[in-house]
């Protein structure tokens, strides 16, 4: 198997190797992909999953298509719109792939080199998350010296290259030994956080306990938690934010407990086109995903479900927004002009 | 199979016959149990659920070790502690079992009366919350005729002998024609809302969704339900709550959208003895609920887990109690004075 460090996807020898999500937390995997249509596939069947994954597997794609189809060629252009569309409500790898396939002009190396800024972008961007949110905790809860947080979904480097977003702030935590212990909400339905946040806490050694996401806000209220740190998936300019479901009710209990409630996303998140919160469309998902668990039914048949992907919280509700570039203070009257 | 009405257990031809709670949603069975062994073995692997219903067939228990073993032997107390011991932490089923127990000193045949008193006094005060509960529900929404609730966990007649406490009073309203929908959450760990009560919804023929926990309180604060009805664990004194776990998020959630929440149970859940909330222990259940669901494992090996059965809310997020006797309006400044 290839070794990618504590990487989820990279390219290694003339192709994207990336961790196969869909075996976690069952077995660890790599793949080798070496075709655009092999690539496709692999982020069809969610392989790479979490949106900057999904930019930067999108971007090698772009490699291979160079590589396979030859730049300028019809067929390039074809395999690069093949990418392009593997997920269409990913704005990230639309826009990666575009800019990555922009470069073919420069020929094929320059494609390689622009993937590769992408790439590290990317892990440039975690590595500043994880440094602004660990300060942000440190500041928020200044009276100790070692913190208990509580998370939501996968926010990891699975969801990345490496480090991730609000898991990143948890992991430059435990690296400065200040992490106490996190706990991780399983994250009905897709159990994100039960497969994919505890093995990843769990290859680096981080202490952390998982619950069911009814729990979150009980344990939030009886003085468990020292910050709640959560991802997004969008933002909307006067800061309302659109994460995983479950995420607003951690949020009424954090303000409910005095608990800070900090949302950790890359600047790219922040979609200054939308006015608030009620302009962000939430993906309703198959119902099917509620009324089964990892393959076991759960409910009798024909049993109809509301299945909302993400929720929203009101940035009234929110205490600070931490991004690769800066970290915006709700709770101190500060709003999101664009930098 | 033996017919039960609409009922979940019932005393029929000189037996104790009880849905197996265990076989649902896959199958609908019910058993017919003669011996008292047989009787403990049912409540201890949870054929039969729920403080009201472990109390009836504790009840019938009674009649059957009175029959089998003679009242005044020492067989028959023998035989009663047995059955009081068969979930020590149902304090229904001890009291419930004294009670009909105490009976014994008339005779057999007083025992047999004494039980199916405490099964139709259980029958009546299902009836009366479901009444209490559907005018408060009307009351409170008066714009409307017909009601969207949401629950949690079962609290209907598989958790009674019939009809239940809040799910009483979602079937009241259905019965007439005032429900427009009820949303169901899962429940985790144990999924008594997807097992559970979407099965009694469904043989009621009332209209039902399913969501994931989560979801809950985003569907809450998109005016999606027009009053949310829980059951109850144990009331204190001051009218805190403690209540299956994920409850508080539907309370925060309600005030922040200023939709009622209401919570329905007998009298018998009020415990005077407990001044607050702080001074209910909440139970820890075995963190393998967490990490699991019927046989389907969804996080690494040895991840341990935080696995609180329920939580409180604080009276102050309460717009209500209902029970079988009264309407105790928390939001309009009343107390839970004793009656």
């Amino acid at each position: 198997m290839e070794n990618l460090g504590g990487r989820t996807l990279d390219w290694l020898d003339d192709a994207v190797v990336m961790v196969d999500q869909t075996r976690l937390p069952d077995s660890f995997h790599t793949i080798r992909i070496a075709t655009v249509p092999d690539l496709v596939a692999a982020i069809c069947r969610l392989s790479v999953r979490g949106a900057p994954a999904i930019g930067v597997a999108g971007g090698f794609g772009v490699v291979l298509a160079a590589r396979n189809c030859g730049v300028g060629n019809p067929a390039f252009d074809d395999a690069v719109q093949m990418i392009r569309m593997a997920r269409p409500t990913a704005v990230n790898l639309a826009r990666m792939v575009d800019r990555v396939a922009a470069a073919a002009s420069r020929g094929s190396d320059a494609v390689l080199e622009e993937a590769l800024a992408v790439r590290d972008e990317e892990l440039a961007a975690s590595e500043m998350m994880g440094i602004h949110g660990a300060e942000l905790v440190s500041e928020l809860s200044d009276s100790r010296s070692s913190y208990r947080v509580l998370t939501i979904c996968n926010t990891g480097g699975l969801a990345s290259v490496e480090r991730g977003t609000a898991l990143a702030v948890v992991q430059t935590l435990h690296e400065s030994a200040a992490l106490e212990e996190t706990i991780v909400l399983e994250t009905r339905p897709l159990l994100q956080g039960a497969r994919l946040t505890t093995w990843e806490l769990q290859r680096m050694g981080a202490p952390h306990r998982l619950v069911v996401d009814g729990a979150g806000p009980y344990l939030i209220s009886r003085g468990m938690v020292d910050a709640v740190l959560v991802g997004a998936d969008r933002i909307a300019a006067n800061g309302d934010t659109a994460n995983k479901v479950g995420t607003f009710s951690l949020a009424l209990a954090s303000r409910h407990a005095g608990v800070p409630f900090i949302v950790v996303a890359p600047e790219s998140t922040i979609d200054m086109a939308t006015a608030n919160g009620e302009d962000i469309e939430i993906e309703y998902r198959d119902g099917q995903e509620v009324v089964s668990f990892r393959g076991a039914t759960s409910a009798p048949k024909n049993t109809e479900a509301i299945n909302p992907a993400f929720d929203l919280t009101p940035v009234g509700l929110i205490t600070a927004l931490v991004t690769d570039k800066r970290i915006v203070r709700f709770d101190q009257g500060k709003s999101l002009n664009p930098i």
